[in-house]
């Protein structure tokens, strides 16, 4: 785990175990080593615990070995929040460029992670428990109080099929941009956006357009007028709808 | 130069020499490696060339060493244009983080990058070089036909005193938004926008949001509920200046 950028010293971790006032909740082998051992956190410390359904708690960190540290949940230092869904569909990319996808869309608020199997695609599979690892890490950096979901790849096809059309699926396609808004008037024109589509590398086959385009809940928007890497496209247009569409937490 | 991920297969390449037709042109060594060894160009064959002021050009490669490529400039694929000045201001970062922010600004349209010397930056020094080959590249990938000018490193005290006052400058300070808009927002009420500033990993230092807070020319603005990294602020707001400011470029 690459946490050496955390400056504000902080350490905030998540958690698949329930948080309330009382419970007692143990850390994993790679947490323990980073509480103890990277942080040097000791008895009687508290660092920042999160489980994307009780909201944030301090834990107390108890006498016990450096290598299983377990944590006394105190005081909920913040109450759950709603993240505003908004899905981001793309095709898998190669391997750092996806972690990049991953970290910086968690940044910025996606609530799920779509990857659809696209004919111009540089990457045909997920590495699942790596983008999950690397969603976990940028939630904890985030302030974040949820982890998005992390779906398996699947087809266009079957991607559409399976979309609730009650939300606007918005796909950028910067090559259409002739016959398109930019995305940020096309999202303060189409109201109940809750998903976002970037294409593969080697941009959407025809078949692909066509598909896109014969669905009633997709709308098309441009990312500006440059050639943009996959995953830039992805984080520009996140950033967009965040600073349109409010500020990505709702209740 | 890593440039596998250019699945277009087109060549195009950034030359600091005038363009026009019947002109000759050498390549550099490392572009020549590219173009005769990489890409395996041979002969007759064309690339896209552009030098930031005479438009991109399509270069014809002539007979002669593999090692150091010649080209004979034959048309103009497009004329110049203005690209819509925004300057990206922002504390230097470590190197892949910098790396990636010269990189994504520049796919983005950013005209000039500045590094402002920070309290609580995590770099004191950038790379000039390295930040210059990292731009050229992305704006050869981008399509682009220029490339950001690239500041040396200035305190804020002298960065503010050599801004421009006729445009304005929106610094994104995240901590700041009980009590500024978010960045589209911003940047739909306040017209004449020529850059934007992002705090350093650490967060603005006091006395530097009271420097900045006392130039008539600034506006603040936040970049959404989360705990952004520095770069990530970087993309962001270039992504949401690009979407609501127009195609970024001008003429």
């Amino acid at each position: 785990m690459n946490r050496a950028n955390d400056t504000h010293g902080t350490v905030r971790l998540f958690v698949d175990e329930p948080l309330a006032a009382g419970l007692m909740c143990t850390l994993t082998d790679a947490q323990s080593h980073y509480v103890g051992t990277v942080m040097r956190r000791r008895p009687g410390d508290h660092v920042f615990v999160f489980n994307g359904r009780d909201g944030e708690w301090h834990g107390e960190v108890t006498a016990g070995a450096k290598r299983s540290v377990t944590l006394r949940i105190t005081t909920q230092t913040q109450p759950q929040t709603i993240t505003c869904p908004i899905a981001l569909l793309f095709a898998p990319l190669k391997r750092a460029r996806n972690d990049l996808l991953v970290e910086k869309a968690t940044e910025l608020g996606v609530t799920r992670l779509q990857p659809v199997l696209m004919q111009h695609a540089v990457a045909t599979r997920v590495n699942a428990p790596r983008m999950r690892a690397t969603a976990i890490e940028a939630a904890e950096q985030a302030h974040r109080l949820d982890i998005p979901v992390i779906d398996p790849p699947r087809s266009l096809a079957e991607t559409l099929q399976l979309w609730d059309p009650s939300g606007i699926l918005v796909v950028c396609d910067t090559p259409q941009r002739a016959t398109c808004p930019p995305l940020a008037q096309c999202l303060t024109t189409a109201p109940g956006v809750t998903g976002l589509m970037i294409g593969p590398e080697g941009g959407f086959a025809a078949a692909e357009r066509d598909a896109l385009a014969a669905c009633p809940f997709v709308r098309q928007a441009h990312l500006g007028p440059r050639i943009l890497r996959a995953e830039t496209a992805a984080i520009a247009a996140l950033a967009v709808w965040q600073s349109v569409c409010g500020n990505g937490a709702v209740g």
